[in-house]
């Protein structure tokens, strides 16, 4: 039987002629896909996650593994909704040619990365013979035109859950004509190709910790386990709050978004960095903020919360001594004044509302209880390590994210930021074949947990939602939250001092 | 890794949820390429022979494995010349655009069969789940869309040899988009993969008996061997004679062509019958003759050799008394009225030329001297089995054939004709998975000799061109040999018995 591609085979014979019977012959999975006059020893793979709000492509020389060049693009299915589940509702209301629009959108992007990193390496698209891609199930269903429909409802079945081969030319992708696009496997309906990635890249089922891998995104999947417990995940509805978005000054991480944030315990006055600038604001003058990204969300209702600017329950403090606190005029309700309109380019005093604490506190409980719930299910009481993956999660504050209780208790030095490992899962089962079938077997062998089925979730999720918990202890930070002022007792004995002293 | 053709998945889910989770699904070398709601029993599959002059499509009921339907069709790509190296060279006459034309009309009268075949079923095109091709080297290249050219020139190299599997979308051929084209292997540069199908039906291989297999074309091809010998294969350059081409009143076999010869020994006198005729010629006024088609050619010049109207050499005898033998008015060469005008419908006496007779004789001689060098290779000094395969074939007298010498000396009864084998055997691939290895492996077996590599080639072929052959015996029809009258001879002793009783 052949194992030549048709396309490959069309001009095979004259470049055989040509190169006088000496040329290099590239084959993928034992098909011949690329025949070449003389000795040819680079070859380009790409490597892309596709996120439901960016897609970040790697050119890969396939001889080093080496990314050789990177290109990024916004996701133009934006413009069909700004989340899954809204583009997944966009196909079935527009069961002609919803689909249809959307795959053609994520298409002309992804061809859009191609030309870019080619046209960057200086190389032609028919040099890249294979295509690895990662994303949720949702992006996978509209990449390969499936019908999208039954991922978006409980048990959020996937049309095809394995890894898939298919040739670049079906899917409308412009590489080599007779290239390859494999898209890893799917764990589970909302658990994609994209934590198939991240599973491959931490091998947590190589591991004698216990580890905890957190991949923050529009939505959350976490991974849990050890090569002893074997691993779980599940997938937590963490909203967009994380990155910025339903934040009432929230902005993606780009140039004019404030990233790290710390408050004064005596003063309540913050700082902040922003994106772009080098230093920690100190001269307003030239700092130009427009927004707050995710990083800088967490950073500032952590401080607030170490601070005692707001309580356990995420509530602000009525009794804090600072002018920052204030009503918004429109509807009376609290806010906290993290950079004034002067130091602004938007014209605008840049606050946090009630309302953006409140979805802070929403995301970290959710991630928290899932967590939680999985931890139940291994029968496991404390976390040896907890691994924090996706472009935004590589710049929190460990610190933040456990004052927040984000997690379990953990020690610091074993809490790391990995970032896109979504993306580097993708470039390593794009240079090494047996990572490739460790994904395949490995997705499979994952065990999905469906919280919603869990009763005590509901009670799991609101314990969670307290700062950093109601009840669990975290000795890794007790000296910290010791150290929180008590505003309301401080006034208290301010006053009675003051009574006392007259 | 994925098994399901991605445009088969694509309409998967719905049609297992509005199937109820009920369905039947058909798989192609463990790839999925349908899902079908319900039980569905009935599948189809297409076997096409495609020759150089003609297309024949069967459409086959893969549960039964019967053929329910057959179209066939001229091959369009006669306008770019009647014959296959015409069409090579036409390729390379124009490169930009050659083949991708004689591709286009290849492709465009396949899926007009395809039509065809649907159309007459009353099924869609989408129940053809995979087609079956044979067709000779040259008509591969050109259905693949590969350069033609060196097909065309010695050594003849193929660019595929092994059997080839192509998704039928990226053929361009209009079968179920998830279908699959398998073109059977090709032997070598001049036998293709239509012999390869002689090959499988036929099994030489598994007899005991040493076969002789001529298929007769545009060109032959003959397979030689038996169980204990192994099978060589060669291709002789027969020209287009016994297909009715480049004779002066031939034709194809069609309505109006003489396709049987008979010659009365006493009075030279022919009688003959008529494609669409049920009778033997008697009454000139209803034969509406046309010209002659290849099965008649052959009896004809066999007819004309037994009643010694031409000569072992081939030469019209002088002295042959019938007023049939007549000079050509034009050119003052002899020729043989077989057809008097009044019995025609154009107008003109169809007559046999000393020309025709050296086609024939070519014709015949070649494929007498390649079995003779292939018994030769394999020291064989006598053929138990001679089998006539070829669409033609199935109309040839096999005591016509004897007699011309097309092949070594033969009991009658081991002498058959097989019809359009290479067709069949595409049939018996179509349905039968273990006979499709079998071709595979077989066609790399079957060792080919190229006959122009033998010096004393020359030698054979100008023996055999003599009737039935310059040295060798023919005991079958020996009897027959020592009746041929000798007209001169017969002539000389009238002279003398006048010349004495006067």
């Amino acid at each position: 039987m052949s194992k030549i591609d048709l396309f490959c085979l069309r001009t095979m014979a004259d470049i055989l002629r040509q190169a006088k019977w000496k040329v290099t012959v590239f084959a993928l999975r034992n098909e011949i896909v690329r025949v070449v006059p003389g000795k040819v020893e680079k070859y380009y793979g790409i490597a892309v996650d596709i996120g439901t709000t960016t897609i970040a492509g790697y050119l890969t020389d396939m001889q080093t593994g080496r990314a050789v060049a990177t290109a990024s693009k916004m996701n133009p299915q934006v413009k069909f909704g700004e989340d899954v589940m809204s583009r997944i509702t966009y196909a079935m209301q527009n069961p002609d040619d919803g689909l249809e629009k959307m795959n053609k959108v994520i298409i002309e992007a992804l061809n859009g990365v191609v030309n870019e990193l080619v046209e960057e390496h200086n190389i032609e698209s028919d040099d890249i013979l294979e295509t690895v891609l990662v994303c949720n199930t949702a992006m996978h269903h509209i990449l390969l035109k499936l019908n999208p429909e039954h991922v978006g409802v409980a048990p959020f079945p996937t049309a095809m859950s394995p890894a898939v081969n298919y040739k670049a030319r079906d899917m409308g992708i412009k590489i080599s004509n007779s290239g390859s696009i494999h898209i890893l496997a799917n764990e589970a309906g909302f658990v994609g190709a994209d934590n198939c990635g991240v599973l491959i890249m931490e091998e947590p089922y190589n591991s004698d910790e216990v580890t905890l891998i957190i991949d923050i995104g529009t939505n959350g999947e976490l991974l849990l386990g050890s090569k002893k417990l074997g691993v779980v995940s599940c997938s937590v509805a963490t909203g967009p709050a994380l990155e910025g978005a339903q934040i009432k000054f929230g902005m993606r991480a780009a140039p004019g978004a404030i990233e790290k944030v710390e408050i004064d315990v005596e003063t309540l006055e913050p700082r902040y960095k922003v994106i772009g600038k080098s230093d920690w604001h100190t001269h307003i003058e030239e700092v130009d903020t427009k927004g707050i990204c995710g990083s800088g969300i967490i950073d500032v209702v952590a401080e607030m919360f170490r601070t005692g600017i707001i309580d356990k329950s995420g509530r602000f403090s009525k009794h804090a001594p600072t002018e920052r606190l204030r009503k918004d005029p429109d509807n009376s309700m609290t806010e906290y004044v993290l950079a004034y309109k002067d130091e602004t380019s938007i014209g605008k005093d840049v606050v946090i509302t009630q309302g953006d604490v409140r979805a802070i506190q929403l995301a970290v409980g959710s991630i928290y209880a899932g967590a939680e719930i999985m931890m139940q299910k291994l029968k496991v009481k404390k976390l040896d390590k907890v691994v924090l993956a996706g472009a935004f999660g590589s710049h929190l504050s460990q610190f933040s994210c456990l004052l927040m209780g984000m997690f379990h208790d953990c020690d610091f030095s074993k809490i790391l930021s990995v970032g896109n490992a979504a993306g580097d899962g993708a470039r390593l089962v794009l240079v090494n074949k047996e990572k490739r079938d460790e994904a395949d077997k490995m997705a499979r062998e994952v065990e999905y947990i469906e919280l919603t089925v869990f009763k005590e979730f509901e009670r799991v999720f609101m314990e969670a939602m307290q700062f950093p918990h109601m009840t669990h202890k975290f000795p890794t930070i007790q000296h910290v939250l010791d150290e929180i002022p008590n505003w309301k007792q401080i006034a208290k004995e301010k006053k009675e001092a003051a009574k006392t002293a007259t």
